[in-house]
């Protein structure tokens, strides 16, 4: 009998499926509030349903989609409580983050942070939103990667999608890309510096600004009940 | 042909032995720095191999155990690193945790935690030291549940058998159970009258001295360099 392991193509494929479809969500490609089908999927992704139906279940495991009736879906949207769960965890997370690292700011190397923001900057001018949202994560993803905590890192990845999809319509707020921008530099500046107490009052302050600039693209006046 | 479902007993066991384990590592009958192995495991559950191992990948992928070769595990120790990560974690998140409670604490219903505190001044008085870290560790999961918040429920869930496993030395402490019990009241006054600060003030204070004492257990001043 020839050693070879079997290639296990179904996986691959809808490992394959889950990438397509997750960039497609935080892309903004695939719409929030529109039905999707697992039949139209598979087509445009020309490959068979099965696969595509374990990528589906997958992203719903994770909170990204609701499976409908008939194999269908749609893109989770959120709810007051969802909104103000992620950013009670967020808060609590990286208050504590700028605290530590402005604490040791004068043996840490921030060129990454450096490029990200001046990317951001680029990004707010052209209003490249999908491209901004995607900086704004990594931005924070690297604040977290600068405490050399591993579980800490681990925690900001879990909810790193999550960020991601709060963003994407937050940042269509005019003037929001600009001053996230500006919370950003203010805050890398007192990091830096190693000013703990105005680190963490900043982060706090581009947290809330965060905070109800998603509440107000999800969460409009009349659904305020939803939660 | 007959419309059920196969009972898929080495799952069963599997998990039994899973359990079985987990419950001896955490009371402290599987004892840290000693050597166990597979086969005397099974000999002594009186099952197969089998599951014993699937088990034993299982506790080993949660970071509880560290597998050894000829099939041979030991129970995971912490470095200093891994103490400061853990209470770096738990100081975030629980000093949000009763700052956000004793804002609310007019509301909230404290029966659970008066419970668990009874109950942890008896097995103080009755030096029963597993039992103690037992009721430790749900007096700090039920304080997370009444944040209302199911993220840092489960952020509080995934370190709890970590708190558990490190507090279960520290508590043997001269004295440590009785302060435990002290500042446990204390704090639980303070979020019941709704001072916020004092609170925060209070849990850090506690997490302090458990991290000193959980430092002093597993990092004797010869092992420093450890981490």
């Amino acid at each position: 009998m020839l050693n070879v392991t079997p290639l296990n193509q179904p996986e691959s494929l809808s490992k394959m499926a889950y990438n397509a479809i997750r960039r497609s969500i935080l892309s903004g490609d695939i719409k929030i509030d529109e039905i999707y089908y697992e039949v139209h999927i598979a087509k445009n992704l020309g490959i068979s349903r099965t696969p595509v139906r374990e990528a589906l279940l997958e992203l719903s495991s994770q909170g990204l989609i609701s499976l409908l009736p008939r194999k269908g879906f749609i893109v989770k949207t959120f709810s007051r409580k969802d909104i103000e769960e992620i950013f009670e965890i967020r808060s609590a997370i990286e208050l504590a983050t700028v605290e530590k690292i402005s604490q040791t700011s004068s043996l840490l190397e921030f060129n990454t942070l450096d490029d990200i923001l001046t990317s951001q900057c680029r990004a707010a001018a052209d209003k490249a939103h999908s491209k901004f949202v995607k900086l704004d994560r990594s931005f924070h993803v690297a604040l977290g990667k600068l405490t050399n905590n591993s579980r800490i890192e681990i925690i900001m990845q879990n909810i790193r999608d999550f960020m991601h999809l709060m963003g994407l319509h937050a940042v269509e707020l005019r003037g929001r890309m600009d001053a996230v921008v500006n919370e950003h530099k203010m805050l890398l500046h007192a990091v830096r510096q190693g000013m703990i107490m105005e680190s963490r009052v900043l982060m706090n302050y581009h947290l809330q600004q965060s905070r109800n600039a998603v509440l107000q693209t999800y969460v409009t006046p009349s659904s305020h009940s939803k939660a």
